[in-house]
């Protein structure tokens, strides 16, 4: 049994860690950390889990952590840098599932972020964590940090495209859209339902932070600098993000051949599905399980690739993702724990 | 294993039936029939069974059910009553999730359903299938009718205090509301998102059909006929029924004693939760999960116990029964393939 | 022209009576206060009003408020009681949408809002403005308690059978549900869309500071003290609130007569229609109107006179009703500014 | 007073005439047709007019038709083709809500309509009624076909860039969303609440009928054929339709100028509201409003102008036009009818 520990755990992310790991046969969670709530029974938090955990929040206590085979970080930015240096040298491994470790480029996270890095060797160490790209690196790895929600739909979409350098790198558009809970659960008044309900808008549109992680992935991808336009949308609903993707071709292509490259390329991948040529998928479909779908599209007359993608946001998109990253990082079968079909309707 | 066949999976109950059916360790899915879908794919109507199912939907072919050792009806009412019979002869197991072998008195049944019962021997032999209260019987049941999911809800609310007496059992009342899938998946203009969508209201409120199956289940519990006043309201979402109870202690109680008796009578029932006396069980606490959770109220100076009761209506209200009624019937874990913690948020 | 001025003008109270007041004929807003916001503009913190409004909220001014010919208060509860008897001394007429005036017992006030009253001779001569009870109090009236959201689709719910005495006062029920907008515009994490959307659940139903307020007004129109069951449920809805009511009729009655009693009733009132016998009232179709609609029910075999009222929270009970009150103080037509359909769908 | 007729009122957009017209100072509806629905009360149908409207469904009676001055078709494409020939004989003025008389091209009408066009006279002579382009050709017209929902959130946001030459018109990108009620009012098993909510996805993502609509509209405006991707997506709410723009600069330019020129172009209209840089629309800021709001965005070191548009998709996507137009085609006050703020929240 892997020992877990988890760091910041009153968020969406950490009770939907605690949610697979409930069923996850190889892994005891021995300790859930929160300054705020220290004290507080997570079942009394979070009713969903009466019955499911006998544990309470505590106060983050290194040696604890330090007993763990492997901690996660459902923190938000700038805690895991500050905290990640002690656990590598006692040699526990980290999932981190906040944004510390994410951006190699670390003038970049200090300007997105707001704060210089306080980890700048761990952040060179880390591994980007999206199995699909780097998954041996993962297997290896002692500290990887878990991409974010828009970025990971973003990237498995735009992937084979710009791997086999097939569109145009400098114009790439990425419209996406997301359930409020990725938007946490603080009490800010623009997530309140009153606020959000029957209502739909843009945000960021002059700039998000995950700009700066798609572009890094994306560029890594296609071995040039791309250019990617990416506006972030709130839906009124809880979970789910769907990602529109537009992409110009070099050269007008055969759409079979697109579609075949794309199967292709994810064949082997327990946690994409690759939908039939002109499928749209729908949020609901990946609801609470931890799978990245998608589906190409053509308009008559256009060399337009159009892709649409789309993830459970704290699963696929973040706890689920992480416990991916567990797996293969304990060398255990990659989809333990992480193989119920999504919550539809 | 078990050989299961699925008689109507196009409905929310029959993809929830599969979805759940999916993890479990001891069941394999033979068939799944509907006449109107005969040749499409499970995965292709229901795509978050992608890649679980390679199932196809089937006319129903008697030869084929007979080879089953479990059928589930999930069908509207009047096919079962239909089928029962010579499935029965050929010694299959059968848990019918519709209404036909609920109702004891059949001019109760033939009024509320609008058709002569056509399999009246076997309405005698069937078992109510609420584990909580005939566990036995319906470990030895042939048939197992499938309680409906406003009734399950109001039933084990009421039960504990009807079985001792406590409360005037002439003037019950349960007020009710459900989400959207409890009405099903039929082409209705007054269930679409335009219509339902941010708003709120009543229905059924001169008399609906669960209210003579709560009736003679709560007559059942306190051993005399009781009076029950069944309000059902429609709540824009998708799962979640919640039932507000109201009855009038015969003489003025302790309440610590009432939590005590709820607590004592569900200690041992593992899907049944009791929660600390003054809570407010919410509906997605159990979205998903085969469960049933609730608490007790009472306001200063009046001798009214309040009982809310929530429950899914497509799990611990449909398929997620069934699937407890199975588990029991074939001597398994009552729990096996129903562990997983809610869906929260 | 009446010119108006707006105490505590952010909330959703305020910004609706902004939309009411925006197309209303007779009146000129003259400031709006806020010490939070002061110097905001209304339209940039509430979008939908850009073009409507040229008005910034301000930091409260007596000399500026006792200017206006009329003051609403839509502060929390404490505010108005503190500044009202200066603006009654410099003859400003009021109409308080917050607590503070509509409970004649000071003692049960200070109970359920947890501070001493210091405007005890103000209590005393307010008008609880339901002017389906007291239009003409309310005509003469200085100070106007606006009535809360739940009391007005309650009381007028239960008004005809109480005042012909035809139920037993002892023993009613009102089971009520709110959309989220009752719960304001603070950044409270209960009232998160993640928290609230796709849930369901009963809250303070061991005691809701509307309690006191229906049992008052329902105790006046019978006539004598009244015992009444209040459980509010929160709807995961913006706007909008359904009551279900239950009493217990004295003597068997015809239930046409009862459902002429209502029509008689109401038969004059503008604001509140009895829908045909048997009828659903949605809330959507009073969404944004000022209205009480509402109709009876009835079980077979039963005694038990069954009533859905539905309201907009927002509109007949709180800023639509404060809006008609003020149209009676000043000898308006009574509907002035509040003739337009609800917003359906 | 204007004689206003409605064929085919059953549906959202005839509904909301009604809503719209109920309040309108010079328009009285002599009559309301529906096939299916004749005899039917419009207050029975839609409880939100209850007290309005004092009418009733009918069969469609040319005499009765030709005697209005003004007839709104709110009907499925291929009726009004056939019905307004005879109408204009009789000198009677249209506005045709349905897509009948839109495009100009009747071959591509026909492709994408699935049938052979029966008025193709009519066609030529139609003005297309988008008051911010022709206003004045609106005003003479007989015929006036109103603009589709997508396409009026689409145009209003290029028409500056595209009339001023400053983007590059084969490259323009319109991802689009919209509420379930721009789905219509039939009971289609996809556009059911189980089905919709808490569920995001694109559809008619290799095409849709607004396509070659918003192509017509735009290359009117560049002079030139443009080249459009345009790819709708369903948002789990009712009403409104945001559109996000992307068009690439054709030179560098300065955002504040483009900011200036959107500011300039709609200086004087009542119905578009063009936000400061930066802002981000909410569908809820337009909520029962005839109102395209919109606002301007760039992302560091791009060239892609991104503007994000919004819109009611039931009054400015359609019946709040509509009497735009009207008040246009009769020399009535522009926005008479149509001056109260959205419903917010």
């Amino acid at each position: 049994m892997i020992k877990v520990g988890i760091v910041g755990g009153t968020g969406y992310t950490g009770v939907e860690l605690l949610r697979i790991l409930a069923v996850h046969p190889q892994v005891t969670v021995s300790c859930i950390t929160s300054r705020s709530e220290a004290g507080t029974s997570v079942a009394d938090m979070y009713p969903n889990l009466r019955g499911h955990f006998d544990l309470a929040y505590s106060e983050p206590d290194p040696s604890v952590l330090a007993a763990c085979d492997l901690v996660f970080f459902a923190t938000p930015h700038g805690v895991a840098m500050r905290m990640v240096p002690e656990l590598m040298a006692s040699g526990v491994r980290v999932v981190d599932l906040s944004a510390d470790f994410r951006l190699k480029d670390l003038q970049v996270w200090s300007k997105w972020y707001g704060m210089p890095h306080e980890s700048p060797e761990w952040v060179e160490k880390a591994v980007y964590g999206l199995p699909e790209v780097v998954r041996d690196e993962i297997s290896k790895a002692q500290l990887v940090a878990n991409p974010g929600c828009y970025p990971t739909a973003v990237q498995l979409g735009f992937l084979p495209l710009l791997e086999q350098g097939l569109v145009d790198p400098s114009r790439l558009i990425a419209d996406a859209k997301s359930g409020a809970s990725g938007g946490g659960r603080q009490g800010k008044i623009g997530m309140l339902h009153g606020e959000i309900g029957e209502s739909f808008k843009a945000y960021g549109a002059s700039g998000h932070r995950h700009l700066p992680e798609i572009r890094q992935g994306l560029s890594a991808a296609a071995g040039v600098e791309t250019g990617v336009t990416f506006v972030p949308h709130l839906v009124p609903m809880i979970r789910g993000i769907e990602a529109t993707l537009y992409a110009e071709l070099k050269t007008p292509a055969d759409f079979e051949r697109l579609q075949g490259l794309f199967e292709e390329r994810y064949r082997d991948e327990p946690f994409v599905d690759v939908m039939p040529f002109g499928s749209h998928p729908e949020t609901r479909s990946v609801r609470g399980a931890n799978l990245c779908r998608m589906a190409l599209h053509r308009q008559e007359q256009s060399d337009v690739v159009i892709i649409s993608s789309v993830i459970d946001n704290l699963v696929k998109g973040a706890a689920g993702q992480a416990v991916q990253n567990m797996n293969i990082m304990f060398g255990l079968k990659e989809t333990l724990g992480l193989e119920a079909p999504a919550l539809l309707p």
